[in-house]
């Protein structure tokens, strides 16, 4: 089942303790839509600017990842530089250049227009709202993700397009902020109030943990010996759950489960390496003893 | 199976923004033995002054709790002031006052010496190790726990212990501290080096983290909605691991990973009310209910 997605693909500069890249291919999209890509075919709606680079393109196209929905504009592709410090636990943000990102409409092309599986990757909340409008009917699964940033200053807009999502997908400090609690489990309970039935939270080094009408699933980051570069660890987790769910097709508990798993292994591959490095030469294979990895970490029996 | 504790019994004063208690029974020992008893007898060391209230020994006694090893001394108890930030996530010592427990010797009755399951809770590591030498032969398992403080201040003598010791349990700043190694992985293979063959990592709100010759093991730690107060739960966890190993007389890899979940089950009880209040009114039934919830909290089928 075709998996949906609209956010951003950029150029990133990266530091970490472990090195330095000038100019990468990053993105939210672009993580979620490698990731996911090993599960489902994906529909990717962005902006890039004239300066995308074929070769970057090919990444997108040899993968099940279909970019008819990825508009050219004249100008530069969004641009994010970042800083890691020692222990990759803080980051700094250098640049942040929107480019052709600044007039970004998002237009579905007709065929991704019966996508039953949606996720808004972290744009401004308004353009997210606008591409679930142009999907016909409603999804059968629509996610989202946000950051501080809109939390505090597109508050009003953010509310609107969260009564339309099934999921939302944040870190603690945006759950935090969002709910005006600090407790994840009544955070939890203010969120279902404004739409979504169902929150994932990304706690990056600590894992991720679920709550919905079921409960609470928890799962563990994997524990890594040199982690290299956690950029888009969040997004290449995003498309791990996503992408399982769109390629089983269901939304069962067991489902979400085993999505939240897959989420992690594919977050735990994107840290593993610099920028998409990991994430390009991965096999669907070692996905595979990953989620295995994951039930040896978590495992017991009373 | 009789399970060896050393540490301390004390008096707190504590306060959160749910109340606040001038003078409770508290302790590393206390919390251990309370949580240990559960499920298997406990054999108590510690020392307490002549302030030590009748009700307070009736608290232990009437659980399986040997208080034969429990010295009484002419002064008072030590005592313990602390209050907890809004959150619960902050904490700052308001006093510490030794009292008798400046000059405890630990001296054990000669039917704890054949102990074969010792578990040292934070104290002064030369006192740990005198402990051990006075248990006869070596134990099928000993753990201990320590702190910031003696990792700066008595570094030699906490090495020297740690050669004895099978598992070390402390929180990840300690580890980090004590490794010099951020990453908890490459942590445990310099803990591993010191003697322990075992790394337990109690993570407070984010779980607790097994670390040993099978690999990693990771336990959430039971999302509660209303948590009252932190005082005591990492000794309760330590309590519910340790007791749970020596009641099953097991320290297989199977056996160590339901030690993880009842340490996590009887610390997320130590929350739930002010000081040792909840654990006093805890039932069997309860802590098993509690585990098998703990199954729905982690547990999934690829």
């Amino acid at each position: 089942m075709s998996l949906l997605v609209v956010g951003s693909v950029a150029y990133d500069a990266l530091e970490s303790p472990y090195g330095k890249v000038e100019c990468t291919l990053g993105g939210a999209a672009t993580y979620f839509s490698v990731a996911a890509a090993f599960f489902t075919k994906v529909s990717l709606v962005a902006i890039v600017g004239d300066d995308f680079h074929p070769g970057d393109e090919a990444i997108l196209r040899k993968r099940s990842i279909d970019i008819e929905g990825l508009e050219r504009a004249s100008g530069k592709c969004f641009f994010w530089a970042g800083r890691y410090s020692q222990n990759l636990n803080e980051r700094v943000t250098l640049a942040t250049e929107l480019n052709v990102f600044a007039d970004f409409k998002p237009r579905l092309p007709e065929k991704y227009r019966s996508s039953k599986y949606v996720f808004l990757a972290n744009i401004a909340p308004d353009l997210q709202r606008d591409v679930l409008k142009q999907v016909k009917g409603k999804p059968k699964l629509a996610a989202m993700d946000t950051m501080n940033y809109w939390i505090e200053r597109s508050n009003g807009d953010l509310r609107e397009t969260l009564k339309h999502v099934d999921i939302l997908m944040i870190n603690d400090s945006e759950t935090r902020e969002l709910s005006n609690e600090h407790n994840l489990l009544r955070a939890a309970k203010q969120i279902f109030k404004m739409g979504p039935s169902t929150l994932v939270v990304k706690r990056g080094e600590y894992g991720a943990m679920m709550v919905d009408k079921h409960g609470v699933f928890c799962v563990p980051a994997f524990p890594l010996e040199e982690p290299h570069d956690p950029t888009g660890a969040g997004d290449s987790f995003a498309g791990g759950f996503m992408g399982y769910l769109a390629g089983a097709q269901s939304t069962s508990d067991a489902a979400l489960r085993r999505a939240m798993v897959y989420g992690s292994v594919l977050g735990s591959f994107a840290v593993e390496r610099f920028g998409l490095d990991r994430l390009l030469s991965l096999r669907k294979s070692e996905i595979q003893a990953r989620a295995r990895h994951f039930s040896k970490l978590t495992q017991f029996k009373l």
